[in-house]
């Protein structure tokens, strides 16, 4: 893996880049959508890469509870397995251990859950959950971490950090392949102090990119641009950094003020299902009865497959019948959306207009985290 | 509309023709896939058109209560609607009304009940039926008709089938578009002498095109294959026929044999669905434990977006997963051996070897209507 900042913004951290990895190169900011099950919900691999998509987001516990580990490792990997041929960044699956399992007991060997698919106790340690992420051959692994849930005591949080730091070591000893990079997770909750630590010990450890998880979890849009602050102020200027779970156009182009690289999340996507358009005008909800007889795109001059000639009228009317074909067309307007909202944001950052690109928004501030 | 016989097979009713309709031509013997709520389930119309189809069936009722006549006005008809530029063929929703719609009341006028989808109590007449089928613009439209339900007393088929008949008479009087085709249908049950009685007097109104309606209720193979004898013995030999529902490959492959020119059936989508995928072996289960770790694609040789790069094991796993994408891959294969057997079909009429064609489809006897 190799990193090459392209352009850094005057006025803010911000920077563009190249980051070159197994599968090919991501120029950055990039927004990653997520196939935590190997595939973005209801689109195909050629869908997604017409959308403009360059990297994806795919989950080690949910690919090691189903299908398994040999099912993909019969088709020759993920990539093949899913038939995606870009980079994939694998997240170790922390996140959804603490929030999907239910874990019965944490402990410093690792954490163990009941297996939501078919009940059987698993223990979940920093090298099985490294062994998974080789043997998947994702470009990008992640290691175990333990994401703190929102509101949490300043000591949970600290004794947390701490083991996912121990955990962390522990991944880094057990990464195999060379041809594949590890990043560090920092942790720390909302508190300042507390993510200058994680930040400082994780780079201390040294990885070649750097994660910031545990945010947008339920707290305040200030506390989560503060943790962040606080993270990057202790992470080296020419690594990547990944905010993980992170967000709505507004919080990417806030977030990409602050020297983020990498975004992942299942907005664009979640809110398709829920008929709920992306659109430089602000959120369009498919439903409303304004649209039953509108023969407009979605939004005029997008490429996506939705806008280049289908109408209002006949997605709302798929929605509402609950065609999944609904879902699929709304989803690759979305990450549609997406891919414009990150070549504009690259190019502000070139050219220090991201103040302009943020008035453009505007229509998302109230909206911020609908 | 004009239908030229392209070879005729010496040895039964079996013929190829060509179709030409107000938006291409369909060469025939030829499967329409449903896209009664103006999309094929699951999949979208580009896919459908690499699938290999060459003309769709929407539906005049479903259309009707929802999304309405405006909205697919506003947008300049159903092709435009639905961005599908090939012809489309609509039922008149007979057999809707009468199998979902729990009508109130059936009545020389028309046929009263309630929209399932707001409760607005409906005349269905032939007039309303035609006007709807006209302001749709489909390129072949279909009169409003009773299909009994099976089993059904002799005089309630024969008084239904007369009122048929009457009804056909006021849609063709009803039918507005001269660059479009309405066809008559037959009904008369499982009574022969019925069916040769509705065909006879369904040509002396005189369409361009017949269906055959009624069939694949519930009937057996044997009353099914008796009920069409009867019909097609008494209709015009220049005349193209549709038997509408039917059916499995080797119903198809017998019913062209009787002189059938199109057909059309949910089976290839609702199979999809439900995980069973159409081969040349037979069907194949998706959830079947064998293809877990199965890197093979559903059928060699087959040139869907499934065959062409993804594996049993990977269709498994999103099937398993209720991923949406695996209702369109697994549709979009299903439609594509529907594609491949009317190829084959073609070509064995054209040079007499249905025998030969039948016997490959060995497998699918013993699971004739599953």
């Amino acid at each position: 893996m190799r990193f090459e900042i392209t352009a850094q913004s005057a006025n803010s951290r911000a920077r563009t880049g190249e980051l070159h990895l197994a599968h090919g190169t991501v120029v950055t900011p990039a927004f990653m959508p997520c196939a935590s099950r190997a595939a973005v919900r209801a689109c195909g691999a050629e869908d997604v890469a017409e959308a403009g998509v360059q990297i994806l987001v795919s989950n080690a516990y949910h690919l090691y509870l189903q299908p398994g580990m040999e099912a993909i490792e019969a088709c020759g990997g993920l990539h093949r397995f899913m038939d995606w041929n870009g980079p994939i960044l694998t997240d170790s699956g922390g996140f959804q251990v603490f929030s999907l399992a239910a874990p019965k007991d944490l402990a410093e060997e690792g954490v163990i859950f009941r297996s939501p698919v078919d009940g059987q106790q698993i223990l979940f340690t920093p090298e099985l959950c490294m062994e998974i992420q080789n043997r998947l051959g994702s470009d990008i692994a992640m290691p175990l971490d333990e994401c703190c849930p929102h509101p949490a005591e300043r000591d949970y949080v600290r004794a947390s950090l701490e083991r996912t730091l121990r955990w962390a070591e522990r991944c880094k000893a057990a990464h195999e392949r060379d041809d594949r990079a590890l990043f560090g997770i920092v942790q720390g909750g909302v508190y300042a102090d507390l993510r200058e630590l994680s930040a400082t010990e994780t780079a201390r450890l040294g990885f070649p990119g750097y994660a910031i998880g545990g945010l947008s979890v339920g707290e305040s849009r200030e506390q989560m641009l503060g943790a962040l602050r606080a993270a990057m102020s202790a992470l080296p200027l020419d690594a990547p950094v990944h905010l993980m779970g992170v967000g709505t156009p507004l919080d990417i182009v806030d977030c990409a003020a602050e020297g983020v690289d990498l975004f992942d999340c299942v907005l664009p996507t979640r809110n398709a299902r829920h008929g709920s358009v992306m659109t430089w005008a602000g959120p369009l909800r498919i439903l409303n009865a304004t649209y039953a007889t509108d023969p407009r795109p979605l939004e005029e001059g997008c490429e996506c497959p939705c806008c280049r000639s289908l109408s209002r009228a006949y997605l709302r009317h798929l929605f509402k019948a609950k065609e999944s074909l609904a879902w699929r067309l709304l989803s690759l307007h979305n990450l549609r959306f997406y891919t414009d909202l990150m070549r504009r944001l690259r190019e502000a950052i070139a050219t220090d207009r991201l103040a302009d690109l943020r008035s453009r928004l505007s229509a998302w501030t109230q909206r911020d985290r609908s």
